[in-house]
Formats: structure tokens, C-alpha cells, sequence
């Protein structure tokens, strides 16, 4: 479901309304600040949208960036 | 589960982690908002207590205090 | 602070860091929750983004647009 | 303002409004996730107790409560 795209990994994510997407986004936050790796997004209402990219020199995907996204993932399972 | 003590309405709720308990409570937190109706609430690590009652005159348990309950078991299904 | 931009309000704010950043954004969340009006916004590190709009029949700034921004200023005094 | 009882860090704080407490609370529980240190509190609408212990085979009082409690702290500042 996450796609690379301009060397980040993009995902969009659809809820039943904004209580349940903020819940969401407070647990990606909660996960930001453990893995000290932030996300760029996107929200509207229901409708959250996710960029996970590393800047070294220049933008890029990396393991970090992997990692976080198998870590947000695991929040819907 | 939610067993009347005391006048409120109360239940206990164990999370897998910090981040599964806290991500709960701020979804309660934006219920309560919407309500215009708190809990009273202890949390440590994976653990939350909930108590629920409204103060008229003396504290008791209302159906304000119910529809609550019930929006917060909603969250868990 | 707040710019009328293509039948938006929008404003930008910057905090010291992540932590800050989204503990503002709860509080926001929380806000829209108790108006029942939420905003479009994005979020990088310590950078977040607000746009404010009604859409009725088309997306226009309406009196819910400036009172939520009003309360959002509110939380920055 | 921190209190030593029964080996623990204990303060009360007192907000506003819910909001502002539950925004204070979300601060902290971000602080909690970097520090990978967790406190045991309670809150009542404006109202916010926290107790902060390290368990080493009993429970007491130590240099990561110490931290946390500045950490907590320096968001009132």
C-alpha cells in the first residue's frame, strides 16, 4: 500500500471520521517520538495522507523510513 | 464490564502497551469533548480505570454517564 | 496572522519541535471536536500548516472558519 | 513542587479546562515515549496527579524520575 514516490514512501489512509483518524495520528506521533523519525501529513477530516523520507544531503528512502512504515502498519492489523 | 460502584460507573482496561493505552484515551478524550462530558480516570502504563458519574447535587449515575459507556466500548469493537 | 488564500483561511505556525508541534495540534483536535468543524492541515516537525473553509455548495470562509480561528489564537496567547 | 511520598515524585496540577489538560497530558505522554519512562497518573476535567517511580525489585525514587519531572516541568515554562 505505500508507494514510493519522489524518494519518499507515500500512504493514504481512510477512516469512519476524524475522532478515528486523529486517534490514529496520535499513535503515529506517539511511535515519532519513540523512533526519533517524523513523519510529513496530511490531514482532512477523515483522510490522512503520510510521507516518510530521510534527508541526507539530499531526500531519500531509507531503512528508517521502512522500518516506521512496517511500524505504522502494525497500528491497523 | 462496567460495574456500578459507588455511585459511578467504572472499568478497568488493559492495553498491550503505553502507546495502545494513551492512543485510547485520546480517542476518550475527544468523545468527551464532543459530549461536554469527563471522565475521572487513572492510567499507568497499559493499564486505564475509567469512572463515570455526574454531579446533581450529589454524584450519581445518569444517562449521560451510560451514553458514554457506551461510546467508549464502541472504540474497542 | 491569518490569510484569506483561494476561499481558505490559512495560517502557519512554527514550535521549537515535534513535541510541541503535535501537543498543539491535540489541542486543536480537541477544539474541532467540541465545534464539530475541522481543519485541513499539514504537519512537518515542528511546521504546521492550518487552512479553515465551509464547504456550502462550493468552499467559501464563513463565520465557523473565523470563530475556530479565534479559538486556535487562543491557544498560542 | 515535587513531592517525595512513599517513594514516589508526586505533583498535582491544576489547568483551564479539560482541554488544556488533556493537551498537557499528550505533552507528557510524548516526553514518556522518548524517555521510554512512564508515569502513573489521574485526572478529573482540569485536574492532573502525577506520580512518577522506578521499580528495581521494590519501588523508588530515581535519577529517571528526576529527569522526567524537569522534562515535565520545562513544558510549563
Amino acid at each position: 500500500m505505500w508507494r514510493e514516490i519522489d524518494n519518499k514512501l507515500v500512504r493514504e489512509f481512510r477512516f469512519k471520521d476524524f475522532q478515528e483518524a486523529f486517534t490514529f495520528m496520535t499513535r503515529v506521533a506517539l511511535i515519532a517520538e519513540r523512533m526519533d523519525h517524523h513523519p510529513n501529513w496530511f490531514n482532512a477530516y477523515n483522510y490522512v495522507r503520510i510521507e516518510l523520507s530521510t534527508t541526507e544531503g539530499s531526500e531519500m528512502v531509507t531503512d528508517r523510513d521502512r522500518k516506521m512504515s512496517h511500524a505504522i502498519d502494525a497500528i491497523l492489523e
